[in-house]
């Protein structure tokens, strides 16, 4: 009997690869022992690192070709359609995969994916939603990337879908939606903030208006919803100074033997800190609007983020995210 | 014989009012004793902060009226016209003083420095400038929100006037300036921040083309130039997440007698975190643009970020930054 879901992982993306995303894999079967997990790239390298005998719920896709993190993504889509990438997408397009998860180039994923699976009806434009860690919890963010520029309607459409996945990721049935924007009054902001904030309100969900780029790591609201420019920069942003406040603390626990010794006693609570603000456990954000489930991972994901990843995946596919979102989502004119 | 330079200060700005500003005035007045501080404020208000002696280089300027943090700009351009903060601006307007700061309502400080000084001749757009903490030693971003959406001749002439800032307060003559973008490839980005490339890349400027947000912290760019939208998104961003982990940190800290003691034994290492990442040392952004120097102090500044917001508003009097922005600055086609 073939396994209830199906996750395709294309096994030949991001920085590490298959050295990655076979054995992140082959954790996630044996963990999911309900999923199955189709693996999905070159033969010989996918065999490098499997084990001789494959788990009951795994099998392999050969595809011949990969896309680069430096291929444009109109090239991948109309040149690589033998790569693990398309073909990981074309298994959820024809049923027999229920998500997809890579690591590989965010531009050809966006573009293959919008190309293979199409949009659901109704949506105007995918987006790329993330979960952020905050004081509370999680916030979740979107669009990361997908649209550099957007309109009022398409904001007011990222508020509907990012309030079904914040509500089916976290069981929270009425997420608190916040819009971007550069001032708590009424008055500040530019002309698509503003004409979004007037739709988002006159939507059936629980929105808490405008909020400001503080407030993402606040209690205040759990689906922060902004264009995919300032979406981009403030990932980036706080991935940017995370990684140097992390880089300056190394550097000042290590200037001297003392320093290394007051390392030592501070270990419990800076590797407690590290746990809660570990950016894999992040890992894994979802291209949503679209006509499957398609989880993006970090390039740089190791075995443990790309198993998150992977997780994200299977959660998304157990609850049905895509037809979720169909079934809210409203043409907002 | 009157001091060489004077600064006007808005003493009864920020949260704290005259309980900051009088006593940070003072501090620098002590400090710079070839400068002259001009505090402005309420007579009872800054009596009450005031030694009964004044220092040979501190005089007041006594206005009735407070802008609120609450005021609409409009309405404080409008109707406080005996306000400290304008009457600092209208001292910098007739050439008594030489710069003004304030910590004061951002919106109203924009708005009343744009009505007093006027913009240099050939200036499309004032901007808020203002420098970020990096691995390397600090990075200058512009605009921090003077401008919710910008034209890519708006940006052009925002690379040039914070080439001019960032080689005035460092010395560094050919700062390395880097236009914001969500990918390194010419291919992203919306159409403004493409066509304001083809522009910042004709001009004499030492352009290393797209950053992206986690370059701000990196060694790679000096000046980081962006929309007042994402730029402000930006800085509240990294305030809202240094925040949280400054929280965290103290959180696991504190959790237990042991991670006290540890604490402890890590005090010299978190003490230097601190001391290198403080915000309050990087207190003060710059509006330029403008016919006159203007600094925008944080409203939540303590004693020591009050002053050193003082201390940059000296360094830009001294230097003439907006002569020398008025020199470079070209109309940009």
């Amino acid at each position: 009997m073939p396994a209830a879901l199906q996750i395709a992982v294309d096994a030949m993306s991001g920085d590490h690869g298959p050295s990655v995303c076979v054995p992140a894999a082959l954790n996630a079967a044996k963990q999911f022992t309900d999923i199955g997990l189709v693996l999905v790239g070159r033969e010989a390298d996918l065999r490098r690192h499997l084990p001789a005998q494959l788990p009951a719920n795994v099998t392999c896709l050969y595809a011949a070709d990969v896309v680069e993190m430096t291929d444009h993504p109109r090239d991948a889509l109309r040149r690589k359609k033998d790569s693990s990438m398309r073909r990981s997408l074309d298994l959820v397009k024809s049923g027999q995969a229920h998500a997809c998860v890579s690591a590989g180039n965010t531009g050809a994923l966006m573009a293959t994916a919008h190309f293979v699976l199409k949009m659901l009806a109704g949506v105007e434009r995918p987006a790329i939603i993330g979960a952020i860690p905050s004081h509370g919890g999680q916030t979740f963010m979107l669009d990361l990337g997908a649209n550099a520029s957007c309109t009022p309607q398409q904001l007011a459409q990222f508020a509907l879908m990012g309030a079904v996945v914040a509500g089916d990721l976290t069981g929270n049935q009425r997420p608190r939606v916040g819009l971007l924007n550069i001032g708590e009054e009424d008055i500040k902001g530019h002309e698509s903030v503003q004409a979004a904030h007037e739709l988002i309100g006159a939507l059936p969900l629980n929105y808490v208006g405008f909020v400001e780029g503080h407030d993402i790591f606040s209690d205040k609201v759990d689906v922060v919803v902004t264009d995919g420019f300032t979406g981009n920069v403030a990932l980036k942003t706080m991935e940017g100074l995370a990684r140097m406040i992390a880089g300056t603390l190394r550097e000042e626990f290590t200037r001297s033997p003392i320093r290394k010794l007051g390392a030592l006693a501070a270990a419990p609570a800076l590797k407690a800190l590290k746990t809660r603000l570990d950016p894999r456990r992040y890992n894994g954000a979802s291209m949503i609007g679209l006509n499957g489930v398609v989880i993006k991972s970090h390039g740089g994901a190791d075995l443990f983020a790309f198993q998150r990843a992977i997780e994200l995946a299977i959660l998304e596919a157990r609850k049905g995210v895509p037809s979720r979102i169909a079934e809210q989502i409203e043409p907002v004119a």
